[in-house]
């Protein structure tokens, strides 16, 4: 018996029609299809390539253990997210086992800061693999909020604000274009680190890009209590003729 | 009469079907589709999008006046192409103006390095405009790669290979995942500059990704002539658990 395959497939960041032609064709074709989420949520890749999944195809929920209850900067967090990987990548290579081909969704790209590159480290040496590109958030949100983001020799820096407060101003001080992902609850100290790097006034603030209720506003408009689908634009520097 | 909507549409790095399902609609419904190209070829990003053009859709060449008969060292190369840029927007705006849609193709992403933001900046005040992202030539060939690019707090530095040797070396010991586009002529260059960043040995060389002729090795296997579509993968430091 042949062994399944594992589809990685990138579902872009919220609007279904950023999904690519052959994402929407791996789903549409999938038997068994695999998304993380919260357990008392649908899951948000989910909701994007919904109206593509076989009202028959398996759908395997993969639910966070923790996700607010618990920091990140608790070493508990770390520990219990590998175990949780593990399980995870368990419950697909059953499926890979018995030859079932299974579809792995991911929102934006699956190698940019995805979940699924740890379910993909954890099975790529023992199936047989195929990774869908997909819309990252930031170009949703750099394409919507109509702001080309690099010019000429323009550096673009993709910057956590999970960073060291420290770092991040570095970063900013030296970049032409930046992104900064996983504001989240950090956007105090990402609203310093703009300040120090004397970047504020250029900052734009997007908020679910491409979804139905996305918000953008100058960041300097923008209060501190942001929803997790948020990040921050800074346009290159270098003019335009 | 009302006027037309300038379409400014990614098509991605190659591959048809990494075409976004909105790409592929407003392709298919466009009376007036614009692409750069040179003189004697068909240009990229038609050949990415052509089995979606109608065919009695108008197709509008823009032709760009030198490529590599002149170094963008020259300054008559930016004089140049700024009264190219000119002369393009006035005729999109010819049909704008009669009240027709035009669709813009550009490859990967507009808003990356994308020739296309310089008809955008020139159209956008008198026109309406929606741009519709691309999947990237980055994200095309780190997932074919097979090379998750960031985990958990890496910063990613993209990196246009005409920056000057020292810049681009700094940079290169500074980021932890790092993608080194433009890299055509300047192989040379890229080379010295992941070798004294001490980073050589973990460059990975893409060359036509999601196309049909793709190759892909270690950079250190690969010679310095190389074409113009190529770019260098570094991934992240972090590891993964
Ligand atoms: C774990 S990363 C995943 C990134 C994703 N793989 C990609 O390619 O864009 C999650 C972060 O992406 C950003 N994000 C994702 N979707 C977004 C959206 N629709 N609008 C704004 N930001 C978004 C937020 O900054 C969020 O904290
Ligand atoms: C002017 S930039 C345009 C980038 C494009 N807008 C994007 O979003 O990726 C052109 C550079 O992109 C890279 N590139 C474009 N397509 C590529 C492909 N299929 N494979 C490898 N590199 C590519 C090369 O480094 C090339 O010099």
């Amino acid at each position: 018996m042949t062994r399944g395959r594992l589809q990685v497939v990138g579902v872009g960041p919220g609007d279904p029609e950023l999904m690519t032609v052959r994402a929407v064709r791996l789903v549409q074709a999938a038997k068994v299809v695999a998304y993380f989420c919260r357990h008392d949520r649908p899951g948000h890749a989910r909701t994007i390539a919904r109206a593509h999944i076989a009202p028959d195809a398996e759908e395997l929920r993969l639910e966070y253990p923790f996700t607010t209850e618990i920091s990140v900067a608790n070493p508990a967090y770390h520990g219990g997210m590998g175990q949780f990987y593990d399980e995870c990548a368990h419950k697909l290579a059953q499926r890979l086992d018995k030859g079932q081909d299974v579809v792995l969704l991911c929102e934006g790209d699956p190698f940019l800061y995805g979940s699924a590159m740890y379910l993909f480290d954890r099975l790529k040496a023992g199936f047989e693999t195929e990774v869908v590109p997909g819309i990252m958030a930031m170009n949703g949100c750099w394409t919507q909020a109509h702001l080309p983001i690099t010019h000429g020799d323009d550096v673009l820096c993709v910057l956590p604000a999970t960073l060291p407060e420290e770092k991040l101003t570095n970063w900013l001080e030296q970049a032409d274009a930046a992104v900064i992902m996983k504001t989240g609850r950090n956007m105090p100290q990402v609203r310093r680190a703009l300040e120090k790097a004397g970047r504020l006034e250029d900052a734009v603030y997007v908020e679910r890009g491409t979804q139905e209720n996305t918000r953008m506003c100058a960041l300097q408009e923008q209060e501190d209590s942001v929803p997790y689908f948020s990040l921050v634009l800074l346009p290159g520097r270098k003019g335009v003729r």
